[in-house]
């Protein structure tokens, strides 16, 4: 069956994709916000205000890239995209209920910031509803890239998702949490990518797993800003930027690597630049 | 059978190693010769000399980095290794002759440089000989990676490279060209990673192959230091420098999406510090 002798799919939960884009408009808020209070290095600079760019996918629907070059955010994307068509014969078979009719509908919500300052955590959210004929699910999760760990950022980050996964009865913290080490894990670097957060896939779509979704939307609304707001007035230094950059090469390897949404949205005609947002400003490999 | 109930596997020429390391000896005793004659911008540093590491390999062998961070070479790896052992189920459906019996061997050299002046042309040649329980073959290939393409440079390159398979009634140019051009294109970008050159894969190991093999890492010894030396004095501008830094991140992508000998070393267990040495010293993704 090709894509253009199937009907398109319709998924459990047509509102996701608004509720994905409400819920980017106020994360950019608050990242704005964030970048009208900074008063350390860089508050000589204007303040960072998100562009929006939309795309269309040849083959069914696109999305709206929010893209912020900030003072505190040094590039941070807000990604929100809903597509449908029918995947590749030879991608059809990693993705589950595919294999027979490859016929898909995918909506979701896609984060990665990068930032200024190396005593900052970099972070990384997404969310997504995914229908195929057979199955239909919920996936999504986060995880904290700080180039310099904090022990008190990492605990209230997994505090916070642990305390988000407690309020769903379909969400287990300790088996998504423990996901995410190892989704996010680089194996030719024998290395964890970050400090963890949480990881969960092909849960299947109702009004709890909905709910859990949002939540961990919600969740991330509270604490990461929080985490940037602690540590963005202090200075840094030249070898704490180095560490930075590179730290970022490895985000980079991970990504290109290993990252499922990457790869999803390469197999499935995504456009390349919305894509690989995620990737670093600037990286090395020294 | 795993790794320990087979008897290593004998490549068709053992002497391959010892040639592909004089080739190094030699390239790096040239490039640090255009170390000591620049004159332009950086003239003030101190000319940058290889330092090398070896390596082991656990299962089997291991090999040798040379690096170095120059003032006309940002950075530059010229890496050998010879390795064998047992391919991973899952990585042995890939490679031609593994199929019923995982066993390897491989020796090769892989070279990268990522050049300070974004008008001197980055490259990237590799050569090597790989057996299997059922085949035996060289493979290899040179590719030119300008930022900023000059098109005399780039007919140059080309016309080493012809005249070189021109030498071997194993090699045909055009083939090896389009192959070339085929094999180093960014899919999801929809354009070439660089200029173009040749790559060969799975040509039968046999005396004509070996001399076609050498002759081109002789070619690549001819014709890439005279492009260096062609460009390395002129000034460049904060604009190509910055041309060159996204250039360079297209570069990474190539190589960490789609690279064979980035996915054959990350699969095969090898050191991932000499695997992704080709990765630039810093890129930009703005």
């Amino acid at each position: 069956m090709n894509e253009h002798d199937a009907a398109p799919l319709e998924p459990a939960f047509p509102d996701a994709p608004a509720w994905f884009a409400g819920l980017r408009d106020r994360i950019c808020t608050a990242f704005e916000k964030l970048e009208d209070a900074l008063s350390g290095t860089n508050a000589d600079q204007p303040a960072g205000r998100f562009t929006r760019k939309a795309w269309e996918r040849e083959g069914g629907g696109g999305g709206t890239m929010a893209v912020m070059k900030g003072r505190v955010f040094e590039k941070v994307g807000v990604n929100v995209s809903t597509v449908w068509g029918t995947f590749s014969e030879k991608f059809r078979a990693e993705i589950p209920g595919a294999a027979e009719d490859g016929r898909f509908w995918a909506a979701g919500i896609s984060l990665v910031a990068h930032m200024h300052s190396p005593l900052v955590p970099a972070v990384h959210m997404n969310t997504r509803h995914i229908a195929t004929p057979g199955r239909t699910w919920f996936g999504g999760g986060a995880d904290l890239n700080p180039p310099i760990p904090d022990q008190r950022d990492t605990d209230d980050f997994h505090a916070a998702l642990k305390a988000c996964c407690e309020r769903h009865a379909c969400a287990d913290h300790e088996k998504f949490r423990a996901w995410a080490d190892d989704y996010f894990y680089i194996k030719h670097r024998e290395r964890a990518r970050g400090v963890g957060g949480i990881f969960y896939d092909y849960i299947a779509a109702d009004e709890t797993s909905l709910a859990f979704t949002r939540d961990v939307g919600e969740t991330f609304l509270s604490v990461y800003p929080e985490l940037v707001a602690r540590h963005m007035d202090r200075p840094w230094d030249a070898e704490q930027r180095k560490a930075q950059l590179a730290y970022r090469g490895l985000y980079a390897e991970f990504n290109l690597v290993y990252d499922r949404g990457t790869r999803f949205g390469l197999m499935t005609g995504g456009n390349p630049e919305a894509v690989l947002m995620s990737l670093p400003p600037v990286a090395e490999w020294p």
